[in-house]
């Protein structure tokens, strides 16, 4: 796809500056920059490379004063960060948008789609599954039997979406992710005979799950993850786990069965959580902690495996990197201490 | 799929009580419930619920005597739990039934299909692999050359074999898992150069992988886990590892290359155990343990990074959650010694 | 595949004692070994086996002296072990060998095809792709919009590849694994607004990425894995992270936004390294490591988390295992202080 100066300027109702036919094809950043690149300026740290940036288009703040020749064209607006972040998110739409259902695909007769969906090679959507309108599907996707997928919601390559469950609106799920796969549970008095796992997952509206997730499906009930929650890239949430609204999970976070974490959590990477715990709303944890009893206070910063109060965490692991040194000080005390007491006994 | 209380009744050897003709299609708590949904009354702690809940029919004890009106249509059984679960099952069976070869597969002429086999959309069955009886392959699957699968197995969505593993009979292996990709062995002294993977992975009876697992082969021989062996979502096995009948592996487990892990173990999650040891039966890991040495005593149950005996790893961090307190402490008898000290000498 | 000993006898150059048209289809350990398996015998402690074993040939040194009766073929080479890593080499050529492209892929139009490709079924090469000489591409694999693959690399089954990303010459990239997800970056500042990702992933030569990988593109710019990187399973790299020539990242490996780690690096498993970080050249990080602040000097070995030097840890890590010990002496010193101080006053 390539767009001209002009183009792009009637988008962000701004003014040239150079070659209105000037066209690009790519972003890149104004250190550098390349033929063909369109980049922006807003921080004046970066104004130096605005005159030996290789980019062809720049958008710039109205007020912006050059001191010297610039060869790339320029694009004034009001604010060039925001125009910048508008035309990246355009960007990002016309390059999801696809075209039709593909003849090498799968749809079952009973499955509905709405209204201008993709359906990309190899994809199957199984029986009785209803999806929205405008949902993207890409390539080699699975959507089970039952599935409900809400307006607007993208799943790229090879996602995985077992029986059952339900995504919201606006959500996108990454390549490689499962959603419903049964919970790890086995009657471990019985032979380890399996627990049938008959319940779902359901998924609130503007979820982002990274790739390669595990969304376990509930052994009875859901497994929910509320509206605004985001994954990174391969997060476990097991069975009957429940994150509530604008969550944040890093990579590789691990929530055992169960679980409740509460509203605006953010958690930071390699972070686990044991089973049948509750997390109170604007928990903040800090990479690798885990976590063994449940966090009732808003708002707490934990750090540590088992985690405590991150400010507690820090200054005990000080002494811990001392450790040394405290031992050879208690040495020493035991060591005067023999001494005065023969000094004192004699 | 609809089931009335008369059918259930039968199946389930139990007595009406209401209408023998209330549907159900769903499975639900006995909390809430909803039109549509069977449930059961076995704890007596939700006995109250029984007057409320929206079930269509809930499952109760012979003995069970109601004290206000029910809208729901009871079945009376010896065993009310026994009989849920026994439904479960069923009802999951019935799931996973599934007909056929689809005609958007692909099996090799030289690959052979046991007696009722599902093949489903755009899954691949490579040359002379050899598939047992009742054996479901979902859709997306890929079972390599030579792959060798057991009666009863079922692959979901995805599942990815490599060439020449073996999975035993009624194993079930999770969306985005992976049997036999290379072990991760390069010849440092060579410059980082590829040491073939050709060895492979045999999985015993009765086996079941979470979802996005990654199972490696072995560099010469076999990685194997034995009968009964369950792992959680997103775990690591590396090359010619050996895991014994029946242990348990929660999810984000690494365990590394040639270590042998013995029987009934039970690890928690994110836990690591480095290449070449050798763990005892019946071992125990808390969560986010790091295993560095052999475990040799059956039966042991460790915690911490590098792990310990649990009840010393516990009490040494209760001492560290106290450790600037006991800085503190030695600075004061430092204090006080050198006070002593002078007075004394004095 | 079946070889005579004669054939193989004739590629390494050797010379056969026994049977020459003893037939082998599989590669097998001396201890044991099975009919129709080749073994070979270079260190002397195995030399015991080659009197019992059940391969049916076995590579030996050219002055190996037998003293009792064998049973297998013997093929005698200058140097067996490294005859035998020859022919594992060969024959890992020869599995991986593929023809042509599947009808039943679907590869766009506008992308295009090197020489003696191999795409396998229920693969996808979107548009204007470009796929070099000798490269593989294993079923249900996803080569997305203006993605570059250099000549001889392999993707095995599933492997997802978002478009405008680029894989180098020689790459291994192992099934499940996904390159080019999008980072995870949100304006919380503006209600969790995701932010555009735009940037690619850019893969070297040489490269080999474990199975169920996520390598996350660059917001803007690229992720890039330099030559020879070699990354296990389920790894994840963040948005743009560089990853310079011949660094090795073990399992479950996570790598946050925009860190640079150096070349010939080694990290064990488990290990994290936070955003924004820089990792000098040949660092080596011990296995559930947890980095927090730039190591700058290059061949640093560092443990635990946040992580410090190794030794330094070590030595704490063993008065931590002693910290009750530790804590009785303290209490033994403030008795015994106390009971001084009380009989140095009186």
């Amino acid at each position: 796809m390539k767009f001209t100066a002009r183009q792009i300027a009637e988008i962000l109702k701004g003014t040239i500056e150079g070659n209105e036919n000037a066209e690009v094809h790519t972003v890149s950043k104004i250190e550098g920059g390349e033929p063909g690149g369109i980049s922006f300026l807003a921080n004046p740290k970066y104004t130096q490379y605005i005159y030996t940036t290789e980019a062809s288009i720049v958008i710039v703040n109205e007020d912006f004063e050059a001191t010297a020749p610039i060869k790339a064209t320029l694009i004034r607006v009001a604010s060039a960060e925001n125009a910048f972040a508008k035309l990246l998110e355009m960007y990002s739409q016309i390059k999801l948008a696809k075209p039709g259902i593909s003849d090498q695909s799968y749809v079952a007769e009973s499955a509905s789609l709405g209204e201008n969906a993709y359906v990309g090679e190899f994809a199957v959507i199984a029986e009785n599954a209803k999806i929205g309108n405008n949902v993207r599907i890409y390539p080699q996707a699975y959507v089970g039997e039952n599935v409900v997928i809400g307006d607007n919601t993208t799943l790229f390559a090879g996602v995985k979406i077992y029986s059952d469950c339900q995504v919201g609106k606006d959500c996108i799920i990454h390549s490689g992710t499962v959603i419903g796969s049964d919970g790890f549970r086995f009657a471990l008095q019985d032979g380890g005979k399996k627990i049938p796992q008959i319940g779902n997952v359901i998924l609130g509206d503007n979820v982002e799950l990274g790739s390669n997730c595990s969304i376990d499906r509930a052994t009875l009930g859901s497994t929910i993850l509320g509206n605004g929650v985001k994954l990174d890239n391969l997060v476990h949430i097991a069975h009957n786990v429940e994150i509530k609204e604008n969550s944040y999970l890093a990579a590789h976070n691990v929530v055992a069965g169960s679980t409740v974490i509460g509203k605006n959590c953010m958690f930071s990477g390699q972070v686990g959580v044991i089973d049948h715990l509750e997390i109170a709303d604007n928990t903040i944890l800090a990479a690798q902690s885990g976590v063994s009893k449940s966090i009732r206070k808003p708002g707490s910063i934990q750090m540590g495996s088992p985690s405590m109060d991150v400010m507690k965490y820090r200054k005990n692991y000080i002494h811990f990197r001392n450790l040394e040194s405290l031992v050879a000080r208690v040495s020493e005390l035991e060591k005067k201490l023999k001494e005065l007491n023969s000094s004192t006994q004699t």
